[in-house]
């Protein structure tokens, strides 16, 4: 808990009435941690930040947001990588008016590591909406990381019933948008591509650790609108999150991409160089 | 709890890795209880049962969620009316798979009793989408009613910090779609008129009854796409839903409607009268 309590998540710790719960009114942040080490803490505490005042929530103490995310890290003892949840709820509707605030460590599934590996089949999916409603429309909250994630998952199954492992959301004018836990980035010669965060997407953490290490080394990133046909002739199209890190799409709609393994390696390896 | 577990609301019952909460990944309903009788209990479960299909969650076991209602109202104390909340979630992602089923009872709070009193001020807010998406996109969850409701409850804090009380979805065509949580009804002459479900709405529960009492009294009863600007000329516009009953929409976008406070009057009784 954000106070520093420590609690076995095996034990209820959640009041029924938390609004959290009943409204998916509030925002999280999933962090990869890996040797012990939180990778771009300090962006997804922004962005967790900014996700709160989007939902009019109080401001996130930064502070103590980092000081229990290293009580979690400390505190796990299986080796190699985990996820770090962190959660920021509006609280119980009928407590003290004080707000809920935890972080959660959370074993990676083996689905992760093989996708991460093998690449993934992904279904690009319609949205619903165009992009010139985002700034019109701040109640829809596009571009906040909340809690009320159900579409994002139920698109996710819709995918996997289809044949494919993963989803990429289209708006209603055919831009690409990102994937539903992760985030578009398109390679062509030498230069990486990514969708911008102003048509209702999310500003990607990992996207942009990459995109660091790429300009490093030479490449040129843009961040510019990719409209839906491009996906097919890209040299390489990749989900870019924490957790997945660099998955290469191997499949789009059913229909095989150009190989991309080498670029994978290639992405992978600029990713980590971040990490050293 | 569904299993007939009896718990107290002021302590915790819920795993921080709920997806109900991590993920919005649930279906709830709202029922009326007065002088210790729920109102349309069976028509808010077969939806409950209608939303859980849309999320790909077990079917729910109806029976037993009326005995657990039952449980909640039997036990509820206080005299007057209340809201039986039913909640259902595909429970702890790192659990045994079981879902998350509990019925709770929460008080009412005077906002609401003031609204059904003195009517409300509403803003038309735009949804973002063109009814045209619904059938093509499941994945979206349009008329399912999810735990995911940050964005209804963004749009209610929009209204509120704009001069109103309550907000009335907009469709990017024009259609009117819903409030956030209430259906609404709007009158002319002998007609009453509602938005169809196919738009991507829920259908509401106490709209239906308020139909079935205005047929038996020989109104006419219309569902069918309504466009924004009938909103402004009706002789009477209304947000109807379990809590709030039939609320009266005194200004809409900061103008004021025609004087509809007989109209209540009048669709108020037509609604208690099936309820006798």
């Amino acid at each position: 808990m954000l106070d520093g309590t420590h609690a076995d998540a095996d034990h209820p710790h959640i009041r029924v009435d938390d609004l959290g719960l009943l409204r998916g009114d509030g925002v999280f942040e999933t962090v990869l941690v890996v040797d012990g080490q939180p990778r771009e803490l300090g962006p997804h505490l922004d962005r967790l930040a900014r996700s709160a005042a989007m939902l009019n929530l109080p401001a996130p103490d930064l502070a103590a947001w980092e000081r229990v995310s290293r009580q979690v890290i400390d505190s796990w003892t299986d080796s190699g990588e985990f996820a770090l949840k962190l959660v920021y709820t509006r609280g119980p509707e009928f407590g003290d008016g004080s707000t809920t605030a935890f972080a959660l460590g959370m074993a990676i599934g083996p689905r992760t590591f093989t996708h991460r590996e093998a690449g993934v089949a992904a279904l690009t999916l319609d949205r619903g909406f165009d992009p010139s409603i985002v700034e019109r429309a701040p109640w829809l909250l596009l571009g906040a990381k909340t809690l009320s994630y159900a579409l994002n998952m139920a698109a996710l199954r819709y995918a996997e019933a289809h044949g494919a492992d993963e989803a990429i959301f289209i708006a209603s004018d055919g831009s690409v948008l990102e994937g539903p836990t992760a985030t578009i980035v398109l390679v062509e010669g030498d230069t990486m591509r990514t969708t911008p965060p102003t048509i209702g997407i999310l500003p990607g953490t990992t996207q942009a650790a990459l995109f660091r290490a790429a300009e490093r080394s030479g490449w040129t990133t843009k961040t510019e609108p990719i409209h839906r046909d491009e996906l097919e002739n890209a040299e390489g199209l990749f989900l870019v999150s924490s957790v997945r890190k660099i998955t290469r799409v191997h499949t789009l709609d059913g229909v095989e991409l150009p190989d991309s393994v080498k670029l994978h390696t290639e992405l992978s390896a600029l990713y980590e160089s971040e990490y050293p």
